[in-house]
């Protein structure tokens, strides 16, 4: 019965070539040059479920890692975590997702399923948690990311994704999406709040769209001129251009309930100025993990409105979940642009220039 | 009619004779040097409560204060903020006191009275607040501390005293109780709630027996294995000797859901050590107003585990009103030692060097 068991749910071959666009060089100047190489999948659990990759998201993250800006990476290295699919098969525990499914896996590829964290919807703050690149299963084997042919995971990390929402649309959700979704929600954002959004690119896009979606009043901080007439589109009730002397939040002192901070550099970010826009006990959540920290604070910073700072990572399923739904029911679409993904080269450069509006998509081309 | 109203209400004489142990010396090491100086009382109006002040509490903002900690400063200055008295004349529009009362003031001597601060339970928010001292009242005199025989304060900014509570035990309530009990009760303290201090001075105790009243599992937080023995009698449940190692943390890691911080110097505070023992979204509240910056932040250590880094001013008018009524119910007494005025200089200088176990509160002695 055992052997059975076995065979029938974690089989030794796969119908699924497992394959990807890596990064091999050690020379940082080849930081973009991707070429396929062949990996070994994690061995199958009776709670996974493997996917056949038909789009995945681009973003700075996948910069972040390949640059080295967060630290030295073991190679060869196959990025990305904004991931939709096919199911190509599920283990004999999987419950609500069967072969065939169109379904989406985000930053999160595990955690351990039994702490606090992980029994109250707060399973992306488990201390097991393991992200879908760059991290190691419990099998030993490597985490791979998105640029690639499949992917497998725990049922746990597999979103299923609503009719109404195509698989373009849906990939930078999981990521993107998610990370300023949760804290939107964590933080009431609805009706009468009001709530600013720093930086509007990937994720302050999205915030801007699912912040309006809940019926919050959205204003958008932006650096970029250029970007106004896309803010306006997008929904913002009020735009405001920004700089690093901060003069631009005297008009909006005590104002804000929250605000979300997306930015990517954050050494000369006028802290104190952004403070000051907040009502009292408001938040300033960043969800941003710039290389680089944040200007020093003084108690009376903080004691001033009794407003908070604070982070946020990803969101939990159960968000996800709920996130999907509304952007099925409100038709709620990502600024984006698709590539195939042999461009990735092209897409993860474009990001670090900052010319992506607002989004890549890479549609999958390895077979 | 309006020459009888100004008569009745704004009288030009008091029965009381305004004076107060003053610093007058520009001379940085005469810091605690007392004289007895006479001085003009704010203009009477018609919601101005005046008190003959019977006690009063002393703190670590008088020192900062007239050590210039928190820069230069107008003499003569008459400090305090923790003022009891009793009534000795009202204004016409008073309604709630009246002559012969028992009543207190704290840190806050006005606010405007019409912003969304004032309006919603948040006057200690107010953009107009004026402090109790060191500040300037809207008639260009400045405000005067507690260490004199009287004061005027508008009734938004008197407290009437419970019958079972006694003037020296209530005084130090003003600041240092208040300012601990708005963060506790905004936050949520109650039971189930696990709640750390840090450090079980002045604010401290009173945030230990404040939380334990409230039903919370309160955490104490102190570098002093003297005060172990007293923090057991407050009621901690637990009791952590810290350094600024951090390593007291890792037991802790992912527990309180609020750690009040009343730390007086924080550049060398383990900040990344306390934000670990916070659970998921928790809440570091500094009240204390350090000298220096606290150390930089990471967006690492802002999203590790969604806490969140604030601070707390103060407390409104109706947090002080069910403050007094909790400790008159629960017969809550702070751990003070009783001087008269003249000897504000020990008081002064026994807090510097933090001897103080937990409060002086100093009777008075000028009439």
């Amino acid at each position: 019965m055992l052997s059975w068991l076995w065979a029938s749910t974690t089989p030794q071959t796969s119908e699924v070539e497992f394959k990807g666009y890596a990064i091999t060089s050690q020379d940082p100047t080849k930081w973009s040059d991707f070429s396929v190489i062949p990996f070994q999948p994690k061995t199958f659990s009776p709670t996974d479920v493997e996917l056949r990759i038909t789009h995945c998201g681009v973003c700075g993250s996948d910069v972040h890692t390949i640059t080295a800006g967060w630290g030295e990476f073991e190679r060869p290295m196959i990025v990305r975590h904004e991931i939709v699919g096919i199911v190509t098969q599920v283990g004999q525990k999987v419950r609500g997702i069967k072969v065939g499914d169109r379904v989406g896996v985000g930053a999160q590829i595990a955690s351990c399923g039994e702490c606090r964290a992980c029994k109250t919807d707060n399973e992306q703050y488990c201390p097991d948690s393991i992200e879908t690149y760059n991290g190691t299963y419990s099998d030993g084997v490597r985490t791979t990311g998105g640029y690639s042919t499949a992917v497998r995971a725990d049922e746990r990390f597999v979103f299923p994704i609503p009719a109404g929402l195509s698989s373009a649309h849906a990939a930078s959700m999981f990521c993107a999406g998610l990370t300023v979704y949760s804290p939107l929600v964590r933080n009431g954002a609805g009706p009468g709040k009001k709530i600013g959004i720093v930086g509007i690119g990937g994720l302050g896009h999205y915030a801007i769209v699912f912040g309006k979606a809940l019926s919050a009043e959205m204003y958008a901080f932006s650096s970029s001129p250029s970007k106004v007439d896309d803010i306006k589109q997008m929904g913002a009730d009020h735009i405001v251009i920004t700089d690093d002397n901060g003069i631009f939040a005297e008009k909006y002192r005590d104002t804000l309930d929250l605000i979300i901070s997306t930015r990517d550099s954050v050494k000369t970010m006028p802290l104190k100025a952004f403070r000051s826009m907040l009502w009292v006990g408001g938040k300033l959540v960043t969800v941003g993990l710039p290389d680089d920290d944040f200007p020093p604070l003084s108690g009376m910073d903080f004691t001033a409105n009794a407003a908070l700072f604070g982070g946020s990572n990803l969101g939990c399923k159960k968000e996800a979940m709920e996130m999907l739904a509304l952007a099925a029911k409100k038709g709620i679409k990502p600024w984006m642009e698709e590539l195939p993904t042999k461009e990735c080269k092209k897409a993860v450069e474009g990001v670090k220039a900052n010319k992506v509006r607002y989004r890549y998509v890479l549609s999958h081309d390895l077979m």
